[in-house]
């Protein structure tokens, strides 16, 4: 199959036919879909797919199994996402090593197609959680209990997929075979178009925060409760949500609240509780914590001026990633050489592959985003900058494996 | 049966057991238990039980059916509402009836219970539904498409609970045979406390409106999207809660947002939308109006500074209301010739009492809110002045039906 008829088989599963947006939430029964749609291509290549303890799927190409050269990404999406997030990391994936099948080319090591689950942390609220409990970063109790909106646990939602939740944990085994991991990936803004170029190559990953922010208040009626008897948790909220902009553009950094739930939710009653994300990052360590501190500071002052209390809870913290240099310089001089000029781009996404760089040696291709959109429906990328993609991933794993 | 009886028997329906709060939504399985609480202790008064045609329930007592006093109120809640708001009304109705009977008395004039549907709206969002379509303030097409987060029409709804929603309507007959309604109330804030009285009479109601403001931005990646490229719908939403609150601050109203939905709520993603609504009341329609104009003003400005777009929709206006006069003097006579030093207040909530003063002379009766609280489960009142709220208003029906 070529990279575009696997994308257009793909492209129905967890999207929304209203907002066209995709809610392919691990777990699911889109998410088996995708694992499904993902298994049945790489075994009618020939691969050997075989799921690990923390559910992430990989998909083998060669028998040796150590020193390997690992690929993919990831199928599951924030609400309404765009298709190409992660998605086309994995489509990718697969049509490379269609590609190299197809000219004869056979790995010396062996390449490996990893298929990782809950990327986006978008149901079980830790982002990278299955690359995350692979490496260790996540303790595996935690894990398991992990809620989401409707209140399922991790342990819960993958037994009733019919995966086994008893075994997540650090997997040092499948990490000591592999030698490199190697991510492909929508670009996440728009830097490669003004350069007219198609592929980028990640230089590192800002160090990226997300906060739970809880102001407890005292519901009440909207009609009769006098301003100086409220304890309004709305008040505070909006404030924090202005000092976030604020603080973080005064600091180079992104701040955003894109999550909000306001209980109970009366349009005629004071809200008893606001509860908000805040997603924080910075070009470095200190940047964003200076960034969170002040916004943190701002809260706490709007919330005490609001006789509402507030509890800040770090729901996850990833610090700054340099991806291993020795691996981008392999890498652009294997595109230059095929006539592809590849920039290096630094990104404020996160990304299992940032998570596997404090392990073994990283690196990202992105491909371009002709408005720089992402995380939205409106998400788009040019199918010939697909192939294009396809092409160099291709071109690296045959490098690197050969 | 006793009020205390009455109250116990009642207080289970449509609880939450986790918050306290009640969750009593209209056509729903819990309001059809409440509905059936009525029906039970009505007939067992003897009085006799017909829905009208837009839902509400009316139990009568006495053969004539004209020139009839009503009382009664709702058992619907807010979202987490407290135990008293309208339900007080309905046991008290009931247990008013059941004193005059075992006194012996009979009415000369009718008296009726009344049991309004979705008082609150917060199912269907337009507070004083089932009293506004009875008076012809509400459209029966607009009412019957009218749909809550659920996306069920109340049409639908009323189908679904065994309901007829053809004939919803302007109920001219019944409100011809209404010699005037007098709405028992727990206290909603804190004015009878502080003057150490028991039950308060309502001068009148605020006027009141609750608007939707839509912002539309695009959703982006939180960690990607550079400020410069956002448009973010939480930001102009977050300064328009401080303006509300600055403006009905300086302007002697309330203001308050308390029913918030950003989409697609993504912790790590900028929001596509923010929907919210806005609860504004004031002394007089002219400085309701004049508020509600700073916030709108403020809104679009802050939403034009994002750009972003903003769609403000008005989805309930309740003009201000003054109860007979006649009527209000009648019955604070007729509690001071018993003893009863019963203050007059206004008040900022909208009651189905409200409504029908358009068009048949009403009064209110308030029972004392030790704390103030209401719309929380924190709401009460003591059983003490539960039960004087019940001798009031037997006093108030013995001398309107005599």
């Amino acid at each position: 199959m070529t990279f575009a008829e696997l994308w257009q088989e793909l492209a129905p599963i967890g999207r929304d036919p209203g907002t066209g947006g995709y809610r392919r939430y691990s777990w699911t029964p889109a998410d088996a879909q995708g694992r499904a749609w993902f298994t049945r291509h790489a075994e009618a290549l020939g691969l050997s797919v075989e799921p690990d303890r923390n559910g992430n799927l990989w998909a083998w190409w060669g028998e040796t199994r150590t020193g390997a050269i690992a690929t993919g990404s990831h199928l599951d999406s924030v609400p309404d996402g765009g298709g190409y997030d992660g998605a086309l990391g994995v489509a990718s994936a697969l049509a490379a090593v269609k590609m190299l099948k197809d000219k004869g080319f056979y790995p010396e090591r062996a390449v490996v197609l990893a298929l990782f689950t809950e990327e986006e942390g978008a149901r079980f609220r830790v982002p990278c959680l299955g690359s995350r409990l692979m490496t260790g970063a996540v303790d595996p109790d935690t894990a398991r209990s992990l809620a989401g909106d409707d209140g399922v646990t991790l342990a819960e939602a993958m037994t009733a997929a019919g995966a086994d939740p008893v075994r997540l944990g650090p997997d040092d085994d499948l990490l000591g075979r592999l030698a490199a991991f190697v991510e492909l990936h929508v670009e996440q803004g728009r830097a490669l178009a003004p350069l007219d170029a198609v592929i980028g190559v990640a230089e590192g990953i800002w160090p990226h925060g997300r906060w739970r922010f809880d102001f407890g208040g005292r519901a009440d009626h909207a009609g009769t409760a006098r301003f100086a008897d409220r304890n309004d948790p709305m008040l505070p909220y909006a404030s924090t949500v202005l000092a976030a902009r604020q603080v973080a553009a005064a600091n180079g950094a992104l701040a955003t609240f894109g999550k909000v739930i306001a209980e109970p939710g009366g349009a005629n009653g004071v809200s008893s509780s606001v509860r908000a994300w805040l997603d924080c990052r910075a070009p470095g360590g200190e940047s964003l914590d200076q960034a969170f501190t002040a916004i943190h500071s701002a809260a706490a002052d709007a919330a005490a001026a609001h006789g509402v209390t507030l509890t800040v809870s770090k729901e996850s913290y990833t610090p700054l990633v340099r991806f291993d240099e020795t691996l981008r310089d392999r890498i652009t001089g294997v595109l230059a050489a095929a006539g592809t000029d590849a920039p290096v781009l630094p990104t404020g996404a996160g990304h299992d592959a940032g998570i596997l760089a404090a392990r073994i040696p990283t690196a990202m291709l992105f491909v371009r985003n002709p408005t720089g959109v992402s995380h939205s429906p409106a998400e788009e990328a040019h199918l010939a900058d697909c192939e294009a993609g396809v092409r160099a991933l291709a071109l690296v794993l045959e490098d690197l494996a050969r």
